[in-house]
């Protein structure tokens, strides 16, 4: 049993919250998609989805992929393909690319909320499209022209796929370890060595599949300054077939319909892009895209796992209220959501869920302001915004993503441990964000090692301006009070802590590496306060018996007065230093 | 890969800290089994488990059991039937039962820690025969002499196995609503019902099975107290089948290997255990063994999964340490337990799993003493405490059993979330433990509302004296201070929370609901803390370069300043009151 409803009011409701009307649609390319557009087309998308990859995702889970090694094919579920095929003639895939590469046009942010719901009725199919739009962000941003021209009308009308060809089997995290090695051969490459975690490495939806790969040329410095990166397809013009084949699939705790593939390389030819040595910029490109999307998932399997949560306690009548007046009179026991604990466990997923889909909302508008913006100063605020945002939207989305889940299993009991309901694999799925697209604290490194230090702070500073100016602007109005005081006290804090620690780390950079986990979690506690009381403000002035307003505002209250004292616990732990943590002998662990 | 290897020495090192020798090894029946002898009994168990169950459990995960619905029958994993052969003929599921019923007579603190062990080689295979042992209790306190005669000594050399058959489809924590009937037939009873979530009720490892079933006399009251105990046989005597089918099992996330079968009793014989309508009597005596035990997977798994991560993170290399110092020369890359994050997750299972472990050998120790003593006041300090903190074992335990799995997962990255690695596994397995025999937030409510108030509030009063006088016995030692001081300010915090929810409670009972799980983690963070003070004043006066002492002070000193702090943010939900979580509309949830 499923409940799935996408959350196409909420997404509207955030879409007006910040201003899509008046930052998004006067994008040059947007004028046509004005917020009505955009939500047919995003309710379009959402019924799709519904109707064609909810049904096919516990199926999917428990059958799998297939890999037969004597062909090195893969095989995907039963209605995969043809899932894929109406994807594909939707154009579901192509939504915010350029017109010139056979998109639709569409804003990023349309895309980017659309997203959540494609991950929530099926995770596994998602993951394909989200890796190809990746591809297709890499190369329009480093390709060659003669590259953008042959590959990108195959790769954004999903006749073509795309992969991201990383990890080898020693190294994941620290990438400066690869050995994957690219030989010139005439105007290109050939590539050898042996990929793993390779998400749809192989697979039979598409007629070829494009591979971003990350190796070595031969006159390569070692380490991180020494990579390049590659396109290599599976099938070579007039359909050979390029050696680059699936050495096997591995057994995972969930997204089991998603092949995750050990590639093998054998003098695979490749074409360069961008330039030798500076793979990793282009990396990055497809990479902080996909951050994003990580973050999402998180938000995506919170939501429907809640929501099936829900619809089981509106359903489950257990135990007594243990306020009499509230008891149920000539039934045998209350309805679950008479418990006060209960209540706890939904509104602690709910009061993040839609705290995080707040942020990813703002990010991804200022996804689209960063890119397409005439304003050179809006662009750079917005640049700004994005590249402090997505290490805490990727690891915190994921994190709490994760525990959300389990409070919906929580609320269901037994039912939700069992196959019956969702729940249990939107666990065994949603568990993968942490690690992949970098673990989660290798988000938080970016964040206070790269993102807190660039330019003099500039991003942190940028940030904390919007959120004063935000007090500033409900200074006057008490209703704003109970949320925007934690706010207040919260930032304060979290400036305090971000000074600290940047001292701490001038006299002993060790401190970074023990504290960056713990201050990601405090910022972004205080990230979701900030957007918290930004949809606060959206309803503020409605009627006190208006149900978005009332939903709005009990959902608030929750995360001031329970969620957010979390992040006094972060600080905590930040100021504790390195010494516990760090001053050990490991082999007394 | 498995590289699991039982925690004798810790649970040596806590059997002498809680003073094993004085306190259960005079105990009439126990006075054969001195420390050298009980470590000896669990050494050879140990060892068992590591060479037999082990190496089927991720088998029998994969391959699950299998339910045969033309004859009833649920065929068990390669390998069980040979394995539970070989259990059986060990005596292993007899440990702790009396001489006269066919055990060895040994102190139940030892089978008790020993299950740990047996739970993290094989957690499926272990809930056979603890629900066996838990039956044996049952049959022990309340059965009649003639059902003692005639079940304990098959059960107790474990022929036979034992279920527990409360749940109903439309029943589980509110076993009030039940409505299975037993009809007199002659000097017993006929029953006929459905029962659910029934583990182990249908297998193929023994001739008979045994079930212990809440069902309802035709006379009966409605609610709690209309509930009668019954056992109910798979065969009668003669070998006649008495009608009680499994009708099929569960798909669950994770204890493939154990079957959780729906039973179906059409009109089975069966026995009256205990007085009629005092069924809850007896099935508490099993359920709070049997809570305990849950309380013992968590620390089981999570000190399995963390010793994966370990002896991964030795073997892998990845990235650099951020002090420069430390970076391995010649290397391309550290070994990546110089991260201080990997230090961090690594010292947050540990410390917490070493913490709950302590705890369990105490209250297991009491649980001994409480049985045993000849002293009459040592049993009743003893029993105050086995049933102030069970509720808090399996709770807390659980809980943080779950995080802590996720904790190692995390340490391991990719790897830990394939099959390559038992974590995934464990994460599923584990997850459970926080939903069955009692949820979570039950045992919170079981703490709150029925422990505290007990006596006047008797348990807490003495569970505070016990730490006062640990307080007091190490207020001359500068070194516990750093112990000690925290310790001391959260329980006085432990107090004054203790004080106003109860205060608060007298008003309006609903505070109770929305604050007791977040209270039981506040109570068990403060627990935790007086076990790791045990622990140091233990190791304290050793050689200051002693390996034990080193070990425990360094985590030790991890828990006092990352993991205690998280007591106050529990206080501060406690405080906040029922409002936010109560005061809602849940149509707009």
């Amino acid at each position: 049993m499923n409940p799935y409803r996408p959350p196409l009011a909420d997404i509207r409701f955030l879409l007006e919250t910040f201003d899509y009307a008046g930052q998004i649609q006067p994008l040059p390319g947007c004028e046509d998609f004005d917020l009505d557009t955009a939500m047919d087309l995003v309710d379009g998308y959402a019924s799709w989805c519904v109707d064609v990859l909810l049904p096919l995702n516990g199926k999917a889970d428990h059958q799998g992929v297939r890999f037969v090694p004597e062909t090195h094919e893969v095989v995907t579920p039963d209605g995969f393909k043809e899932a894929y095929a109406a994807f594909r003639e939707n154009g579901y895939g192509s939504l915010p690319f350029p017109p010139e590469h056979g998109g639709l046009g569409a804003p990023s942010c349309l895309s980017i909320l659309a997203s959540e719901i494609l991950i929530a009725c099926n995770k596994s199919f998602s993951m394909s499209p989200g890796l190809t739009a990746g591809l297709i962000d890499a190369l329009e941003a480093h390709g060659s022209h003669h590259l953008q021209e042959s590959l990108l009308p195959k790769l954004v009308s999903g006749e073509w796929s795309g992969t991201m060809a990383l990890t080898e089997p020693h190294c994941g995290t620290d990438l400066g370890l690869l050995t994957t090695r690219a030989e010139p051969h005439g105007d290109h490459y050939k590539l050898t060595g042996t990929k793993t975690w390779i998400t749809f490495g192989e697979h039979d939806l598409t007629d070829n599949i494009v591979h971003l790969v990350l190796a070595r040329l031969p006159d390569a410095p070692p380490g991180i300054r020494g990579i390049s990166t590659f396109v290599v397809p599976k099938f070579l013009d007039g359909g050979v077939r390029n050696p680059v084949f699936c050495g096997g699939t591995d057994h995972k705790m969930g997204i089991h319909a998603s092949p995750t593939c050990v590639m093998n390389f054998e003098g695979a030819e490749g074409w360069l892009v961008g330039e030798p040595h500076r793979g990793m910029v282009a990396m990055f490109t497809m990479m902080n895209a996909a951050r994003l999307n990580v973050g999402i998932e998180g938000v995506a399997l919170a939501e429907a796992a809640t929501q099936a949560a829900l619809a089981f306690a509106k359903d489950r009548r257990q135990g007594r209220s243990l306020d009499p007046s509230k008891q149920e009179k000539g039934a045998a026991a209350d309805n679950i959501l008479v418990h006060p604990d209960v209540r706890r466990m939904l509104l602690t997923a709910k009061s993040t869920t839609e705290g995080l889909r707040g942020l990813v909302a703002w990010i991804a508008m200022n996804y689209d302001i960063m890119n397409k913006s005439t304003d050179e100063a809006a662009r750079a605020k917005a640049s700004d915004l994005v590249a402090l945002l997505t290490p805490i939207i990727k690891s915190y989305g994921s994190e709490r993503g994760f525990l959300n889940v389990s409070e919906a299993m929580q609320v269901m009991g037994g039912a939700g441990y069992t196959a019956d309901w969702p729940v249990e694999q939107f666990l065994r799925d949603v568990r993968i964000a942490m690690i992949y697209e970098g673990t989660n604290h290798v988000q938080a490194l970016d964040l206070v090692g790269r993102k807190l230090p660039m330019g003099g702070g500039r991003l942190m500073q940028g940030f904390a301006a919007e959120i004063t100016a935000l007090i500033r602007s409900c200074a006057d109005d008490a209703r704003m009070a109970p949320f925007v005081g934690p706010l207040k006290a919260e930032s304060k804090r979290l400036t305090e802590t971000t000074m600290n620690l940047g001292a701490a780390a001038m006299q002993d950079n060790e401190v970074v590496g023990a504290a960056a986990s713990s201050y990601l979690n405090q910022f972004a506690l205080v990230t979701l306060a900030y957007i918290w009381v930004r949809q606060v403000k959206a309803v503020i002035d409605r009627p006190e018996d208006d149900l978005l307003r009332r939903g709005k505002l009990q959902t608030a209250r929750f995360f001031f007065e329970h969620v957010l004292p979390e992040a006094e616990l972060y600080a905590r732990r930040v100021a504790a230093g390195k010494g516990a943590t760090v001053e050990i002998d490991v082999d007394l662990l």
